[in-house]
Formats: structure tokens, C-alpha cells, sequence
């Protein structure tokens, strides 16, 4: 552990050996000749679980340099290639409800409401006969707990008790460890989502176990948390101190030790604190704008 | 009926004889030295019911010319008398869900969720001993259906038998027929949220019997409907005709007729239209702040 | 005057006779396979100024039912006929000043700043060497005068004189007599602003008069006056009535006395208010969005 | 230079000597009864603004625990010492232009804007005589200059030259080195602004040298640079090495040096990203509210 991530592409760079790892199943393509590369994780068993440190199931990293530029495209390709993977995930259900996780008032963590205010919405519509689409799709931004003084997964449970529906799509924004993967990446996940480090940090897994619905998490990283930040800088930091006996001592900690290090290094208060690019905005709605088309496009088919 | 309207008040006005109504009981009184007027109606059984057109229960409306203008002050003495009066609707109880109807994004509409971002939430903080006030509170803006799919009334009901809150206090948005109300009036209900014309247009009631919990609705009326404006305008019009024909025939029309006639006078789409005053803004954001407030002191105390 | 709009189709309509108007030219077209309707209206000279009510100079209409729809094309065909259409009033001009009029907090006057919002931006850029494109844009969402304490005109001709733009582009929601263009419709026009009947309301006339630049006009009408509706139920009510003398009384008014009798009939409050359809937001993020691409295309090229 | 800060009071603790330093007066006094501590820096001469890195003028800071809090008083004495000190600024000038700097999208940096949106705005209604209360305030919240293309010192000094006032009040969001002054601190600076750290990045100066009329910047601190984060973190981390070789290198460099490593330590990338807390949307409404207070209250006197 080199600072919390939620991604399973950098946790899966973690375990430091070329050679598979058991349970760990790795595929990687392109996008005929878009620029996205998609990594696609399997988690086998509990061996590759433990490993991973992340639940068994599948997770898709879709990445693009392109999402992070301005585009009059509108990100067709990123869109579709989401839609696509989408479309799998949902196979021949027909009532999907869309939660968008996040604080709508703090920029980093207004993806998954964002995302809600573009979504077509069709539960109504075909309850009242007004439209006969197949897919029936319900949505929620439910807020923050310091907003609504409740866990989400307790609205999402509550909820999904009412409408039952049979997949539920989560979308919230999370954290990286590399600055270099914000806002350019797309991580899909049919484990739900797993309490975090993002800017929202759920205390409970929002999952089908906790939920009682198959969870497919749509995720982005839009910030870094502090500690990692510190804990990345220590190798620089000691190679530019230049004294050998600092890097031996270094090479002496755990990757848990250096990360409790790097959090020791860091008031409290600063790890209530996350770090985001200055033009996050644009990025936010950006990205939130290509989610709500993919999915959009994936109910409609 | 002349017009469409949420306020009690008005619907009071309809009946148009000075004796008292039967099961219909009206109280009229000053705030002290404040500008604020307090119009306490019950309806005390299924006659006054019939007779109104408003259920049995409980209906306070609070005006104040000075709600509609600037003020440092916070509109502190109207914010003094909602909370006042709403520690009458808790009582002893402990356990409260607020919840802030209408769609954020239109701005006559905003009131109820804009009340929910300057709420103090208290039921984590509670949870997690963080402080040890008495009452709890708890809050959602579930927006509305176009953007959920969901009819209001089943996302709290699930939410209630999750949380199991004593009270649900309900804040909405409402329609006035009398311009001069807008924006000055704040009407409490302990019989929830009816089925009105609010720009919301709730389809199914919000209350005890609909939700299994008690619900208190906060409503100020900040729209007209298209119809009533139309209508309100017709004896102004048929004075205006001065034909002594005219006014005879216009007599003939029952309210019920008159409203029709008024309805069909605007084209379908006019329909879908509100009618809300160019300095709503200023309005919702005044007034949703001296809501949160006076739910703030009354949930402390 | 049959009621206030700031459309010159409409004003058209006044005109009550088959045959040409002199000093009027209008020519109307179908474009391609689409559904937009494009209607240009030429006033050629004072005469024609006169007769329709708008000063002398050249306004498009671009009208299509399509508008008013969920789309998950974004309006294509729309924005690429207005594209075409501002690379035609750009011409060869380099540096262009966008300004997007209007509150952004309240709904139907928001247009102009979520124009700007999604807008591309490159006066920086070009200064910095960072691209090279050809068309410098600089864009300002002012606010509205109770939000600044100045007239827009006086902010924008501020701007002018240090920015030295060749063509100012003025985003604006107008006003419509008819609930059936409400957006639905895009009016550009080369003669400004003029003072109208909008949700903003603006005093001035904003145009190369008083800026100092040319001024090319973008409206969306979002709202219509209480008069308007008033109004125009007239007939309909005169003639539900159903007495020749109420009819034969209503003759004898002019037009001009007809609408002083509909804003006689609503109280001085009622005619600072305004009316807008409930799906209001989704209207104007949806046709701002296909604005801000149209000119990001058309200063692309 | 232990790390960037808009602060003068920080750049005053970087003097490492607690002699006094010539050419910078400072004092420090509490506020009655309340918890606001004030520092008075005055940079009297260019020795001082050298020694400080500051230019010559007056630095006020105030500072409350109080401010980080929900409180149903609206920091109503915070509120009251700030409008004490804006007067004094003030003076007996009639016209002041109030600039709310910032991108209202990126919740650290809308502290700007948020100031504008509840200010009371007087310009219009002193010019149409509804009011006439002796200071005329007009506002404009310009936005940055991704947005606009323009610098945000064009837009103001173009604004002061149409309007004349006799001062300009800017609000902005700064950056602090230390995270324990953040959302808790509020800055009075009679040198306006300066190009610094803050999320906005101010290229130019906005000063009366610059803009033609004098400056009052009001600053709170409401984000970190990254680059400062690490530089804090290097002393726990060498002390945590515990090797004094590497003390004792780090002691050779100087603080310049110190702060080219940090800089080093992190991506470019990150150079272009800010730290903020969790709860920054609760902390900016909270503060912006205070602070268009104490403006009004300043100016209504």
C-alpha cells in the first residue's frame, strides 16, 4: 500500500512482479483507433481478493488522454466505448436506478450529481404510457451524510426496497494515487462501491449484499488524498537528500509503515483534506456529460 | 373555486358569508410589536372538511409585508415565530426528517432544497457522539420526478421505514391566487401535502396515511397558475366591456364553470406554465434561509 | 401591438395584410432535411422601421419543434444552421467578445450565462502562443442590474474600449406573444438589443450606437408577459361570453387600447412577474448547450 | 520562503528573529469579548516591503476558531469587526465598486462570486432616486480568466473608468501555508492584490498603480499550494528518519532551496492543483455570507 487508491490498475501495480498473480487475472486491449486503453481486472477468487485488496468480481479501466482536452465532440469515442461496456453489464435487465453519489456544492465531488442532471429518466414515462422504451430507469442524487445525516447505503437500501430494481449503477467520483490518471480515467466495477478515500468517503460498502441488488460502480478520479502525496514525494525527497543512510532506513520501513509515515507527517486536519486540479470544473462536467450519454445510450438499446 | 390555490387562507375567502362555517374554525392574531400576522385555521370535521376543501387538521399562515424586502436582520422576528410555532407541531418528539421538496434547478421551485442546504443535520453527529443535542435531524432533497422517475411520496415512505423518524417535516413550494401573497406568506399544515398546483405538481398526497409518520408541511406560495391570473382578470375585463349583457351572462357561470371557462381560454400548453414574480431569486433565497433557520432553533431548544 | 415580444416574426404578424410591406423584405426557407424553419425578416428602411416596430437591419428566425425534445444528438442539425448562419454575420472578423445577459439565478433569464459557460474561450490562449487559431473570443456573463448597479450597456462598452473587439455577440432570453415559439426558437439579429420585455428587461438599447462596436443579437424566448396572456384570452373569452355587444364593445378598441385594458386588468405586481413553462430548466440548459457549439464552430473555422 | 502564502502575518513569521524588524509595525489586539484576534502589519517603507516580500501599506487579520463552526448567530461578531474596519478604510468615499474575483464553478475559489450574490447593491436605486441612502455600491463578479479570455485588472480598471468610483473592494480566495488558517482568517489589505498563490492565480497586480483607483482587498485563505504541504512535511519526515546526516543536509539548504526541492517533489501536474478541506462548500457559503454582511452593514452607516 503506496497511498490509498481506488483503482484497481494501481493496486494491481502494487504487487511489485511481472509473473501472474493467482486469482489475478489481467487483459489489456485498445480501442480499434481511438486512443483508449482498457484494462480489464478479474479478481478470481479470495486468494487474488487478498492479494488485490479488492472484492472478487471485474473491474474495466477505461483510459484516454483525450477525456482531459476540450473536445466540440463531445467525447464520442470514450462514450461509446462506456456505453458498450455498459451494455454488458446490463444484459437483458429492464429497471436500472442510477445513484449519483457525491456533494453537488464541492467541484471533485459533484460527478455523480452531475451525472443524474443529464440522465433520461424513463420510470414515469412508461408507467404512464407516455413512451414504450424497454429499459425502465429511475435516478437519485441522495447527497452527503453530512447533508442528509444518513448512510447512503441505507437511502440506496430503502429505496431499491421500493422500486426494486435490478441493477442499481452507482456513480462517484474517486481517488488516485497517481496524479496522472485524474480526469482521464473510467473505472467500472460489478463489486459496487468499497468504503474509500475519495472525497465522499463512504463508511459502508454500497454493494448487493448491503443493498440487496446487484451494484455496478462507474467511478472517476478526481483527487488525490494528502498523505499520498507526501508518501510519493519521499523517494525525490531522499534521493535529493543524497545521504545513503537515509535510503537505507527508508528501505527499512513496510509500505504500511511509510505510508503511516506519510500520514504522521500531515496534521489531522490536513487529512481531511484532499488535493485537485485547478481546472477540475471544466473536467467534472466534462466527464459527468459523457457518463450521462453512455448510459443514456445503454438503457436506450 | 376561483382559481387554483395551496393556502388555506384563500380557499377560507371562497366561502363567501361572514358567519362562521360550520367545523371551520378561524383565529386571527398579532406577533407583538412585528408586522407578522397569524391566521390560525381548523378545520374540525369532515363538514369544515367539505366545506373548505381542505382536510381535516390544522393550518397557520404567517405573513409579513417585511418578508418580501431586504433585511439585514435576517427577517429574525418571522423567523421567530416559525420556530415558535413549530416547536408546537414537535412537541416531545426526537426524532425528525426533513424533507425539501421541488426541483432545484427551477428557481420558484429551489425553496424546498434550498432549506435542506443550510439545514443543521444532526442525526450522524448523534450517532457518532459527536454532540448529544436531543432531536434529531435528518434531511433529503429527493428533486422531482422528471429527474427521479419516482413519485415523492415512495421515496419518503421508504426512507421513513428505514430512519423510523417521529415527524417528517415537508417544505414546498406552493401556488397563491392572489399575487399579493407571493413571497410573504408562510402556511404550516399538519394534514402534509395535498395534491396541489404548485410548480411541483405533487399527483399523490404526502401524509400520515400515505407515509406512516406524521407530516408537518412548510409551504411558502411563490407561483400563480396561468388560469387563476386569467380568471382574476375576467371581472376587471367584462367592467371594463361595460356591457350590462356581459356581466349578466358572466353571473350565470357557477366559480366552478367560470375557472373552466378560464382554463379553456389558454391554450394547453399555457397549462404547463407558472406565473412567479422577476425577483423570485432574491425571494427563494431569502426566504428558504429564515425556514432553515427557525428549524435550526426549534430542533437546538 | 397585440402584446409585448421581442420577436420579429412576430411583430410581422401585426401587420395585418397579405400583401407586401413596403421597406419589409421576408424570405422564408426549409434547410435541407431537417425540420428548422428559417424565416429572414430584411427591414430595409425607415419606412420599413416604422411599419414592423424594429429598427432598420437584418433578423433570422430560426424555429424547429425539435428544439423542445429530449435529444441525444444535441441538436445537430440546429446548432449547424445557426453556425452557418453566424459565420455569415463573422465574415472575416478576428476578434469577437461574447456576453451572455441575463441572471443566472433565475431560470428563464439564464441562458446568456450558461452560454458562456460552454464556451471556448481563446483570447488567453492566443495571447500566450498556447494555440493558434484564427478567431480570438472573449466572453463576460455581467449580471443583471440589480446585481451590479450598472447598466449592461455601460459594462459592455467598458469592455469594448479595452478589448477592441470587431463583433459583439449578445446572448438574451426574450420574450414571446406566442406560448407556441417558447423554446423552440432562435432569433439573431444584427441591429442589437433593444429595450424589451424579457425576463432581464434591459433599459438601454445595446447596439453599435451605443457601444461602439457591432452588435449581433442571439435570443431564445423563455418567457411571456402577464399582459400577453391576458390579451390574448380576450377573444376567446368575449366569444365564450357570447354576446354580439360584448364583441361589437371589444371592436372598437384599438389594438394599443386592448393591451393597455389587459395590463389594467392585473395588478402593478403582476406586470413584474413573468410566465415560463415548468420544464423550464431543461429547456435552457439544453438550448444554451446548442448555442455555446454553434459559436464555438463558427469561430473555429 | 518556507512555502507560498498570500498571507502577510505568515510571511511576517518567516523574519525568523523576534526582534523588531525595521520598516514593519506590528500589533496585535483581541476584540472585547469575543475570540477574534487582530494583527495590524503596517509595511511602512521599502526596507520593510523588502524584508516582508509585501509592498508597502496596512495588513489587518482577523482571526476566530469561531469562524470554522456552524453558528445560527451568522458570526455576528466576526461580522461586526470586519465592518468596523471596512469603514475605516472607507472613510467618508461615496462610491465604492465591490469585485467579487474567482471562478464560481470551483467551490475554494466561489468565495468571490458568493460574496456578490448577497450584497445590497445601491448604484441603480440611488440613480433612480428609490433610495437614498448616502454610499452608492455597484458589483461585478467577472470570473477568471479561463472563462472570460481576459485579465480580471483589464475588467476592472475598464469598469473603474465608466464608473469613477472612489474605491474598489476585492474579494478573493488566498492561499495560506499553514492549514490551520484556513476558512478561519480573514485578511484586510489596503495594497490590493497581489499575484500569488491562490487558486485563481492573479498574473497581474490589481492595485490602485494598476486600475487607476484605490484597492482594498478582503482575502480569505482557503486552499494550500502542494508544493507547501511537502516542504512542511520535510522536517517530521527527516525527524522520523531520524539519521542526522540527513539533518544536517537539509539544514544546508536555504528556504529558497527548500522550497525548489518541494517544488521538485512533485509533478508539474500537481504544481497546477490545490489542497482544500473536506467541508470547503459549508466553509465558503458560511464566510462569503459574513463577509457581504459586514460590506452592507460598512456601507449603510
Amino acid at each position: 500500500m503506496r497511498g490509498r487508491t481506488d483503482l484497481a490498475v494501481e493496486m494491481r501495480e502494487d504487487i511489485q512482479r511481472e509473473e501472474p498473480v493467482s486469482g489475478v487475472h489481467v487483459m489489456t486491449k485498445n480501442n480499434g483507433d481511438t486512443d483508449i486503453k482498457e484494462v480489464r481486472i478479474v479478481v478470481e477468487n479470495e486468494e487474488g481478493a487478498m492479494c488485490l485488496g479488492k472484492p472478487v468480481g471485474t473491474y474495466i479501466t477505461l483510459e484516454s488522454e483525450h477525456l482531459r482536452q476540450f473536445d466540440e465532440g463531445f467525447h464520442k469515442p470514450m462514450m461509446e466505448v462506456l456505453a458498450k461496456n455498459l451494455k454488458q453489464f446490463i444484459g437483458n435487465k429492464k429497471k436500472i436506478m442510477v445513484a449519483g453519489l457525491g456533494n453537488r456544492e464541492v467541484t471533485p465531488d459533484a460527478l455523480g450529481p452531475y451525472v443524474i442532471d443529464n440522465l433520461y429518466v424513463t420510470r414515469h414515462l412508461l408507467a404512464e404510457g407516455i413512451i414504450s422504451q424497454s429499459v425502465e430507469v429511475s435516478a437519485i442524487a441522495p447527497g452527503v451524510m453530512a447533508q442528509t445525516g444518513m448512510e447512503t447505503v441505507m437511502i440506496l437500501k430503502a429505496l431499491a426496497r421500493e422500486i426494486k430494481p435490478e441493477l442499481i449503477i452507482v456513480i462517484d467520483a474517486l481517488a488516485a494515487r497517481n496524479s496522472d490518471r485524474l480526469n482521464k480515467t473510467i473505472q467500472l466495477a460489478d463489486t459496487g462501491i468499497t468504503p474509500g478515500s475519495g472525497v465522499g468517503n463512504h463508511r459502508n460498502a454500497i454493494n448487493q449484499e448491503s443493498v440487496g441488488v446487484p451494484v455496478l460502480a462507474i467511478g472517476v478520479p478526481t483527487v488525490i488524498s494528502v498523505p499520498t502525496i507526501v508518501n510519493d514525494a519521499m523517494d525525490v525527497m531522499v534521493h535529493a537528500i543524497g545521504k545513503q543512510g537515509a535510503k537505507n532506513v527508508l528501505k527499512k520501513f513496510s509500505d504500511e509503515e511509510r505510508y503511516q509515515l506519510a500520514c504522521e507527517m500531515v496534521t489531522p486536519y490536513l487529512e481531511n483534506m484532499f488535493v485537485t486540479p485547478k481546472d477540475i470544473d471544466e473536467a467534472v462536467k466534462r466527464i459527468s456529460y459523457t457518463i450521462s450519454e453512455a448510459i443514456n445510450q445503454a438503457a436506450l438499446a
